[in-house]
């Protein structure tokens, strides 16, 4: 039996994965619902509760000492309670508290889904060895996380490394958030489509207008499209160098949909970097494409709970 | 005899001051040299050494074991070298090596100015009793530092917390230190007088164009002195906002001479606030002025010296 195994929850408006995962950040045994996400908050709990069940299952599941989340956020871990944007049907709802219960009383930890994903990048990712780093997902959003001093800094309410939501350009665009110039509102997949349809460009026969067709038409050499790509660069640099300049950070990955745009993301990148990364101590900043995939939230969330929650001898036997 | 006592060295472009300071952040001996910034880098250290030689002749001196130094940056405490702007005859200067050298092999701790105030500030301070604070100083120039999680983060180099050159206007004015929009190229007093100057402000029969001429001017309701003001305002705002945003603080300590403005300052900085730190976990955010005086930096130098050098039960008796 597994000595060392954990359970993971990575909750976001589109689906509900859950997995059983070793010490080693190993899957072992997966499950998974769509998020209910128009319906009220316990018809989500009811598939988080799916998910438990099947993962229950398992004869893995008698070594399973703790739960991780990695949730949509905001999430509050001082109380226990998530309010993710796309989930209305929670706000300030108890997650912790209700997945304790379904698990008969498992020690649960929670953290943001950005902060999941640099728990990931750190375990075994692009930030590993890295002992103060920024891991972003850029996509639709664009979230992130910090690992500073060695360690996971989720912050007093898990919510730490929002980078999406810092601003860049302070007469700058609104952004939905309510603040103006946040990085997201400048270089998010949807703002990078936005930017070039203004400009004029225009998609293919295919009518795509995201982000990855705006990239393509970048490396076809489509000068709109790559002012978008470079105006997104432009704002995470100067994203990247702040939080660099702040906490010292000296890697910062890139993941998610726009992070896989390649060189037409990392070239104007790395230059525009070099532009507000100035102080001697920042200067040796570099950036990196993600190394995890569709994994790292489950990996992450269980890479909390495992250092989180100390091992424990006898490992518990109940089930959900 | 003082069994907790160390030595602050606080290290600026203008002065070199000394103090022996206990326990409880009291100083119970000073000493203090002009800095002699335009001379070479070991003239420069002559000063410092005079500083110590002076502290060293007191009897106080038996119960010293460490030296904490705060230093205008950079400074890089993972060398114990230093580099300040305002000190061209430092560069890469070996000022740990060069300190303990100069008391008979003392344990020393270097950090930054901005990481000196702020471990004040938190010791005795308005941020006494946050676990998780930004502190400032607007003045000159921009400076900060950060505690997370309950203690000083000076980061690996020792200059976290470097507020002054983070970009909030991505496409702004073009800062010294080489990026644009810097929240010093925009809230620091030189600007803050530049600004009002360039709007048609002009000074009473004294001449004085200073930073807190032009908050006098604000204070009997000049338009373009308050407009100069909230715009620093906005600045600094939009930088505690991304600090806030990035790691979690609930409290941002202002100090320094533009700090000492009062409401010009804090009335448009507490509106803007408000509007940049949008996401839930940060609007509990608040902004207070610093409680520090000039002491400041050689009570936050003695703390980092107190809290990272294990007392000694049998305190070193070798002097200078």
């Amino acid at each position: 039996m597994h000595t060392d195994l954990v359970a993971a929850l990575d909750i976001g408006g589109t689906k509900i994965a859950g997995a059983l995962v070793d010490g080693h950040g190993r899957i072992l045994l997966r499950a998974q619902r769509a998020t209910p996400a128009r319906e009220p908050g316990d018809t989500v709990m009811d598939a988080v509760a799916d998910v438990l069940t099947e993962l229950a299952a398992s004869p893995l599941w008698r070594g399973v000492r703790a739960v991780g989340i990695g949730s949509a956020g905001p999430v509050d871990a001082s109380t226990g309670s998530v309010s993710p944007v796309n989930i209305p049907g929670w706000r300030a709802y108890p997650l912790v508290e209700r997945v304790r219960a379904a698990t008969g009383g498992l020690p649960v930890e929670l953290i943001g889904d950005g902060v999941a994903i640099t728990a990931a990048e750190h375990w075994q990712g692009a930030a590993r060895g890295h002992d103060n780093a920024l891991c972003m997902v850029v996509s639709t959003g664009v979230g992130g996380g910090l690992v500073l001093g060695g360690r996971l800094h989720p912050g007093p309410t898990g919510n730490a490394g929002h980078i999406g939501h810092i601003s860049v350009d302070l007469d700058g665009d609104p952004c939905p958030c309510g603040s103006r110039g946040c990085v997201e509102r400048i270089a998010s997949g949807p703002n990078i489509a936005r930017r070039a349809l203004e400009g004029g460009w225009r998609p293919g026969p295919d009518g795509d207008t995201s982000a990855a067709a705006v990239a393509a038409a970048a490396r076809d050499g489509h000068p709109v499209a790559v002012a978008s790509f470079e105006r997104a660069a432009r704002a995470l640099a100067a994203g990247i160098a702040a939080t660099a300049t702040l906490v010292e950070i000296d890697i910062a990955v890139i993941g998610g949909g726009v992070g896989k745009a390649g060189d037409v993301l990392f070239t104007p990148l790395r230059a525009a970097l070099a532009e507000y990364a100035t102080l001697s101590f920042v200067q040796r900043l570099t950036v990196a494409p993600a190394l995890m995939g569709t994994d790292a939230g489950l990996v992450g969330a269980a890479a909390a709970a495992l250092t989180t929650t100390p091992p424990q001898p006898n490992a518990r036997a109940a089930g959900v």
